[in-house]
């Protein structure tokens, strides 16, 4: 599979990001300088998915190091500034602050030692990234052994190789078992307000060659009651204590229909998605976005003026609902995911 | 209330219909002289909502045997060229047959009697009109008191004065309620992939002065889990002898969503939605709709080529899933509504 990368250094020190906000029609290309260009992309979801969220900010840090270097001057106080920055553009990923936090403790042990801050950070930011490609290559595997031959995959949102690092966390089963020949296929609701479903999941499946059907969210529960989905699998942006999964605005629901018919329901994510400091669901904060992404289409007005909107970006899924969390560390129930909570890796 | 009629006679025979595709931004109305015209309104979804397509169709016919008087022609050939084109148009509404019916019978009838054709026929469409009026009218009596003061209710796509001859069945009760003063407001899902919730009901809400919250469907179990939501009320466009309820796609996710958080979950339709002849749910025909209502947007592609796509138009929720259906004869257990099968009136 060949995906374009949706992240990389450029070689004059700059991160040249995919924008994700203009596929599928157009695939363009940002190169930003600064970690005030990297939070803007972030908070307007040019970049998004929560592991590819933590990576995207470890190099934003990394990068303000570099400019700081260059410019001979103070890196530390530039590397606060910016993971201060980063850390506040959105609130429900906890990959975003445990990337943080790591790339800070890096710092203080780089300045601790005398060693070079730029060149530390930089290595602690393609760390951070290598990791977690590995990690969906272990949770791909992992998965991939939960799917029968010509399995039909159910998802939500995007949780591939474009919230990523790597081959993704909910689709890393479904492309190890393509790349083996077993023939997968997805099912792909739209994911209403931003349609990252039909948009950016969709664009990487047919990219890899997975056939792919996208529907309505509406219409997930009759998908599911026709009896041909083998199971559901999905992402998270944060794993409470207890198991309690909060993912993408719409993924409550289908774990609920995933119930009530009987089909597994599965999240996969990375170690670093677990936040121990969460004891369960209802202590996850819950971002709530703009009304317009509900209200306009295009630039065009979808609802009449003087209405009200709700528009939380993210839901919790108990932990009852979930059959199991595929992980890098492998399937584990969903109150057993505690003891998997991020090792920060002793540096480079 | 004051609602603009969404369908009227004009004063010269031909039919003014609000063109419901281009609303909320603009108020459009189309003057439809043939049955062929009416047959692409409602295909196109122009005019949409299971009462007022039987309201429509029967509008319909009677404008042809207006046509054919007028122009001298064999009256009777083109009542029955005009019932079969316009019964072709969508498959999943039993309204739409039930009127069709009832206006081939008057024709019959009228044939029989010697009495004029075209007259006979237009006093019989608007007694189709004038009941599901009157209907609209009980189901709202009915429904009103199943709601506490200052209600919030959640429904699905539009059953309000857009898709009846009156104020509407869902939105029926919410009507009757508003105009005693009880402040009732409602939970408006956006209702892809057409969008009737945001673009119809919460207009015709606004007009009405009662406040909205449009969602986008995805976040409709978060809501009902959130417990401010006092019902639940969908239409319906075809009810089986069992109970089995089609109604807009979503619906099923709805149900299941009211049922796990113990909101009641109420269907409200005139007694013509009953359809006797189907045992249940699974004989009712579920109209797949166009690939392109799901993949672009005002033209824009929002879904990458060669993606496969599934789009039905309604689902099916189990008598077991409904509290109780709301008709113009009272309030029922949803498997004793097949007694309430429609019954056709003698005439004018």
């Amino acid at each position: 599979m060949t995906f374009p990368s949706p992240i990389a250094w450029r070689p004059d020190g700059r991160i040249r990001l995919l924008d994700q906000t203009q596929l599928p029609t157009e695939e363009r290309y940002l190169d930003l300088a600064t970690a005030e260009e990297m939070a803007e992309a972030i908070r307007s979801l040019r970049v998004r998915g929560a592991p590819l969220i933590g990576i995207a900010a470890a190099m934003g840090v990394a990068m303000e190091a570099g400019r700081a270097e260059a410019a001979g001057s103070d890196g530390m106080s530039r590397v606060r500034a910016a993971a201060a920055l980063l850390g506040a553009t959105r609130p429900t990923a906890v990959n975003l602050q445990w990337a943080l936090s790591r790339m800070l403790a890096r710092a203080e042990a780089a300045a601790g030692s005398g060693a070079g801050l730029a060149g530390a950070l930089r290595v602690e930011a393609d760390a951070i990234a290598a990791e977690d490609r590995a990690m969906c290559q272990r949770i791909g595997e992992a998965g991939a052994a939960l799917l029968p031959d010509q399995a039909t995959v159910c998802t939500i949102c995007n949780a591939g190789a474009l919230a990523t690092g790597g081959i993704g966390t909910a689709l890393a089963p479904v492309y190890v078992a393509h790349a083996a020949g077993r023939r997968p296929s997805v099912i792909v609701p739209e994911t209403r307000p931003l349609l990252q479903g039909s948009r950016l999941t969709a664009w990487e499946l047919t990219r890899a060659g997975v056939p792919c059907t996208v529907i309505a969210d509406a219409m997930i529960a009759s998908r599911l009651r026709r009896g041909d989905v083998s199971c559901v699998i999905v992402g998270a942006d944060r794993i409470a204590a207890n198991g309690d999964v909060a993912n993408k605005i719409g993924t409550y629901g289908l774990a609920l229909a995933a119930r009530a018919h009987g089909v597994p329901f599965y999240v996969a994510a990375p170690s670093s998605t677990v936040d121990a400091a969460t004891p369960d669901g209802r202590a996850i904060p819950i971002e709530e976005r703009a009304p317009d992404e509900v209200l306009t289409w295009g630039g065009r007005r979808v609802a009449p003026a003087g209405v009200a909107v709700w528009n939380p970006a993210f839901d919790v899924t108990p932990a009852g609902l979930i059959t199991a969390i595929i992980t890098d560390r492998g399937i584990r129930g969903p109150t057993a995911v505690a003891g998997a909570a991020p090792v920060v890796t002793a540096g480079a």
